[in-house]
């Protein structure tokens, strides 16, 4: 019998850092060594020479939604970015995998609940029975997840989440928190 | 011929503010205004009481993801939410919608694209051959939309973005942008 290898989906802001090509072959390799193929964002080779900015961000949506409709699984980091959650674009693309049933796992290097991410950036403007809002008067959720419900309630409804306290000048380098989700992975497969 | 109203999931951060049901209804009302039915995510009348928070935070989940199985389109309220990108949970579905070939119509009530949003923000911390980076060093893209590239892709793909500047006191309580997508929807059905 012939094993075909489980395509799983790379999702995290990672395609933003200066190395990010090498961390994703590290994110790749890790996942061959498990027996899984990754889908890295930046595998794509598009065709962006001449196209307007707006044309080349839809065309690489379209690819990266391509992938996700290849992949079996995903795993995204959902390590706090540019705010008290985790990237949008990640974020997007939980909602997407979790749409099609396929199962994402979800690390976060930065521990704590989403209420306390706020208080720990300044968010809170006051505090009311027990409920905390921001300067907008809006409320905090505090349901004791990592981040907002739908994004941890996608996570948990077919995969798992693994919290990995990191430094922060670590974050998006250290795969700790990556190769425990391949191990959640394999052991689910298997 | 009897004509089944269209469903539309009402995704957005109002559900934060202090006049989370009020607003809802306002937003029903429009809905009905135009013969489509609206889901919101407080219709659901769920029993809480001496379940766990995190308990309650996935039945939430869970209502709302059925909601988003049984509309046929969706509403987003993009404009930026504790950063320079939506909010998190309203990303979430919009991703999710999207995967279900739904469409999603997304309005910003904060006019600019993603990489003036992040430097209104103070978020730039060094250019670089015309790209931007953050503290941390990671890339600010900017493709000339108004959000993360998945984000507005997925909007593009089925549905459509309206931008209709607010001043920031009115952002999640002005309604014209999101009549606006009513309207669109209108134009798209008849």
């Amino acid at each position: 019998m012939i094993r075909v290898p489980r395509c799983i989906y790379l999702a995290g802001p990672e395609v933003f850092l200066p190395n990010a090509v090498d961390v994703g072959e590290r994110k790749k390799e890790l996942c061959a060594k498990y027996g899984f193929v990754g889908l890295y964002p930046l595998d794509n080779e598009l065709a962006l020479e001449g196209v307007s900015p707006k044309e080349a961000g839809l065309r690489i949506y379209a690819a990266n939604r391509d992938a996700m409709h290849t992949a079996d699984l995903g795993i995204a980091n959902l390590t706090p970015f540019r705010g008290p959650s985790a990237d949008s674009g990640t974020v997007f693309e939980v909602g997407f995998l979790t749409a099609l049933g396929k199962p994402v796992y979800g690390y976060t290097q930065e521990s704590g609940h989403y209420a306390q991410r706020c208080a720990a950036r300044g968010l809170v403007h006051r505090r009311r029975d027990d409920a905390a809002f921001d300067a907008h008067g809006m409320l905090i959720e505090d349901f004791s997840l990592e981040d907002n419900l739908m994004i941890v309630g996608g996570v948990l409804e077919h995969g798992d989440m693994v919290v990995d306290r990191t430094e922060p000048e670590n974050y998006f380098v250290d795969l700790r928190a990556f190769e425990a989700c391949l191990r959640a992975i394999e052991r689910r497969i298997t």
